[in-house]
């Protein structure tokens, strides 16, 4: 049975995303179609990113996930197909498959474009729907088997945006925040594992507890803890920390060396 | 495999579409249901109207749009059973299908009322909630290939809200806003092929530039181009237009004579 | 065909809503995933709780409700596994099952806890999504056909949040409301039964006219009336109760004696 999971910035009321979803049911009748996301903010790559890559490899493989968040659509920027570990997806070529890129080296991408293929209609794309008349298509014939490589030529240099790496001081290892979910809780590009024996972590200049879980901090209390992405997060109980901090992607954090 | 869409204003917190989805799998058990907008304004039914106009005939044939947007729930407002170009509608007779009749000669429809019918219970519907008791029952006796007749007698008359006409002006054709978009883009009833060889539009007094994509406006500027719809849109690159012309259903543009 | 109903107060923007499905679609293949709500107020195991009791059994037997709202994740609230009147339900024992529990004799639970079971990887749970981790595992062990008695031991006590009972005073019936939905109409513990050849209804101190649905008020107008629960329901056409009164979980409520 083919699976479709649908990652798009278009909000829900106008009907957009009832045409992605027509066409991909009318090339393939049985398709299950998994809405992640019809609200990520619009036009921000960077939290589309984070989010896809929360799910990405959960699903099995043989998924088709498409991804439309798209500020550039109309323009020179290039739409994409592309296979990760088994995984496909159709996206624009703007940096929204830069976590799955940077988490695997088992993929290979291709630009859609073919004029001969079987995805595009011969009257050619609206300029400003390329959702519903590239994107959707492209899932679809993906979806029923079709081949990667009969969408496009091989694209070899995807667009990617590089996370910051984490920086050794003297004081321990100096990070950032890389991404806030809805809650205001602060992902950061440390790994998860320098957390352990160390009591205490700077966020903002502010130095916090380190504890296990939401739960154990108490009501209105900055935490830090490992997040469910394995990550070093910045969190307040009952509260959102990118508030209470005024913080965001780029903050500066600290975990100190565990003694 | 039955496949039923479902827009309606109910949003989602409170369970009551989870009440339609319910109704209808226990019905169907194989049925996939697609979510287009839980989110329509509360009781707008000309902006259901529109969403419903992006994505139903890009649906397979027999594919069921369920579309509850209904403020007269309980009153004498008809419910309504339609088919159209082979796809299968259930909605309240209050025009949320003017779209969809307006683009077909080939449609039927009958009130759903047969008490003798599969669909209505014998101890009848609550009146307070249509969605579960009336038409998400009509939706699962539909997509399961139950026979539109079977649901109540024909009805010749269902409430259609014409869309204005365009008018042919000295200047050139004059039209009006007729829907908006969540981004504030603003739809006309002027087709886009009007645009053609045009290089300047009119929309609230103020003449703009025809582009034709949203990126080739720069960040502010208001623009005109093809909608996805093929309809001459307005819109703000990075903005609302409907914010910044405070403009809305009604609003009148102008697109000249090409010369 | 499995089926797998998901409320969670995640929001859908960030992908934790996306780790649920692929979890479930990577174990059961052709699992059918119904999104009922992502967006109950956060952390209000009680509005989930109403919402829950909106659709559970409308849901055919066999169907496995997934509830995710879980203010206590990670500290030592029990992971909960029920069976009732053949639905099955997956989450945190915090009370979100209360008004499934109050609606059926016929149910039986287990503590998710086992670390034989199929379903908790060998690594454990991480301590901040249990819904990815402990939640959709289990969901999806039950919708492939798994004994829920593999998922853990019996669990006898379930949290149950008792809803108040009515009161009988002189003046008629004495309740109090116990849910507001997302338009503001106010939910009582009162039996709709009781409004039989009543004229009015108080709330809040108020005298309101008894009507039959929400378009035989006035604009504006508070109105009473048998909610689409088969309870006493105080709302206002086109309009919050919950706003127009002030009003909300707790609020009292009359029903005079039926002349």
């Amino acid at each position: 049975m083919a699976r479709v999971t649908l990652l798009t910035d278009f909000g829900t009321r106008d009907g957009y995303v009832g045409a992605l979803k027509g066409v991909i049911a009318a090339s393939v009748p049985g398709a299950v179609l998994d809405d992640v996301s019809h609200d990520v903010p619009r036009g921000d790559v960077r939290s589309a990113s984070y989010a896809l890559a929360r799910y990405w490899r959960l699903y099995p493989e043989a998924t088709v996930h498409l991804a439309v968040v798209d500020p550039g659509v109309g323009t020179a920027r290039r739409p994409l197909a592309c296979e990760a570990d088994g995984r496909l997806f159709v996206a624009p070529d703007n940096g929204v498959l830069s976590r799955v890129l940077a988490a695997t080296g088992r993929w290979r991408a291709v630009e859609i474009k073919d004029a001969a293929s079987p995805v595009l209609a011969s009257d050619g794309a609206s300029a400003t729907f390329h959702g519903r008349d590239v994107f959707a298509p492209a899932a679809a014939f993906l979806a029923t088997g079709g081949d990667l490589s009969a969408l496009g030529p091989p694209l070899e240099d995807p667009v990617r945006h590089e996370e910051p790496s984490p920086v050794r001081v003297a004081a321990g290892m100096r990070g950032v925040v890389v991404a806030v979910d809805l809650f205001g809780n602060l992902l950061t590009n440390l790994p998860g594992a320098s957390l352990e024996g160390v009591d205490a972590a700077e966020v903002a200049a502010r130095r916090v507890p380190v504890v296990r879980t939401y739960g154990d901090g108490s009501p209105g209390e900055i935490i830090a803890l490992v997040s469910s992405d394995g990550r070093v997060e910045f969190a307040v109980r009952d509260g959102s920390a990118a508030a209470v901090l005024a913080a965001g992607p780029g903050t500066e954090v600290l975990v100190p060396i565990s003694k």
